[in-house]
C-alpha cells in the first residue's frame, strides 16, 4: 500500500445532493478509480485480519460494494440488510426514523450464524440510524456486533452517540458540512 | 478451483416471491457461503482474464455484489447502473417498462471511459429489460457493451431476444419455473 496516497483525492463533493444545504460525499469516484477501491479494501484487511470477525452484514446499496469484496478476501459470510421486501427468505425487520420519513429494514435471521461476531459495514457513517436499527437486527438474530465500520465518517453528525457502545471505526473523517 | 463444485447447491429456491407463481432463485445463501462465493468471483475473472474488458457496470443492488470483488481483482473500474435519484452526479437516464410498472434507471456518463469496452453485470437474467435499458446507457455514454454477464440466468424468460445481439454468459440456467 502506497502510504502516500490520499483517499479524500477519491471522494467527489457534492453540494445540495439530495436535498439543499447538504454536502454529498461521493464514493462512486473510488470505484471509477482500481488503485482507491483497491486501496479502501486493502486497508479493511489491513485493520481486520487479526481480529475476530466472523462475518460481516452489509446495509444496502452502497455498503455492499465495500462488504463483497472484504467478505471474500476474509473468506467470512457475507449478510445482507436490505429495505423491507427485498429478501425472499424469513426476516426480521426494524422500523426507524429517518430525517425526513420513517423506513424499515430486514435481515435474514437464519443467514445470522449464532453467538459469532458480526462486523457492521456501510459506505458511509452520518446519523448512524440506519446502523442502529442494523445492530439492534443483527443482536435480535443471536449474534454481536463488536465494531462498526465506514469508509468515510461524518462525525460531526453525531452518530457516536447514537451507536454507543458500539465502537466505530472509518478510513476518511470529514468534521464539517 | 473444485470442479466438482455444483453452484446451484447454493441458491435457495422461495417459491411466490416477490409474487404468488413466481420461482425465486436466491443468491443470499450464495453470499452466506465464503467458497461458494468465492467460486463465483473465482469463475468470473477466469471467463474474462483474457478478454478485452476495459470496465464492468453493475446494476443496482444485487448486481454489486458480484461486481465489486470482481472489479477489484480485474483492476478495473466499476460503474454504477442505479434507480433513479441515487446517484449525485451529472446522470443519463433511461425509463423502461416492467412487468407491472414503469422503471427509470440513470448513469454517471462522465464514468464510462470513452470508446472502451464495458462489461455489463447483474447477479440474474430474467426478461433483460433492465440490462437493456442499461445497455443503452452505456452506449449513450460513448462505450461498447460486448457481453452481459449474470451469475444466474432464466433463458425461458427471452432474455436473449431482448437482449439481441449482445452475448450473454452465466455461470448457471434454470430451464424452467
Amino acid at each position: 500500500m502506497n502510504t502516500a496516497f490520499n483517499l479524500d483525492d477519491y471522494i467527489r463533493k457534492v453540494p445540495d445532493f439530495p436535498n439543499k444545504g447538504v454536502l454529498f460525499y461521493d464514493i462512486t469516484s473510488i470505484l471509477a478509480t482500481p488503485k482507491a477501491f483497491r486501496y479502501c479494501i486493502d486497508s479493511m484487511v489491513d485493520i481486520y485480519t487479526d481480529k475476530t470477525i466472523d462475518a460481516v452484514a452489509a446495509i444496502e446499496a452502497r455498503g455492499f460494494l465495500f462488504a463483497a469484496p472484504f467478505a471474500d478476501r476474509m473468506q467470512i459470510p457475507l449478510i445482507l440488510i436490505r429495505k423491507k421486501g427485498k429478501l425472499p427468505g424469513k426476516t426480521l425487520s426494524k422500523k426507524y426514523q429517518l430525517e425526513y420519513a420513517d423506513a424499515e429494514i430486514e435481515i435474514h435471521p437464519d443467514d445470522v450464524p449464532s453467538g459469532k461476531r458480526v462486523l457492521l459495514l456501510d459506505d458511509l457513517i452520518a446519523t448512524g440510524g440506519t446502523l442502529k436499527a442494523a445492530t439492534e437486527l443483527i443482536v435480535q438474530s443471536g449474534a454481536s456486533v463488536p465494531e462498526i465500520f465506514g469508509v468515510v465518517g461524518l462525525p460531526f453528525l453525531n452518530y457516536a452517540a447514537v451507536l454507543d457502545p458500539v465502537p466505530i471505526r472509518t478510513l476518511i473523517q470529514y468534521h464539517s458540512e
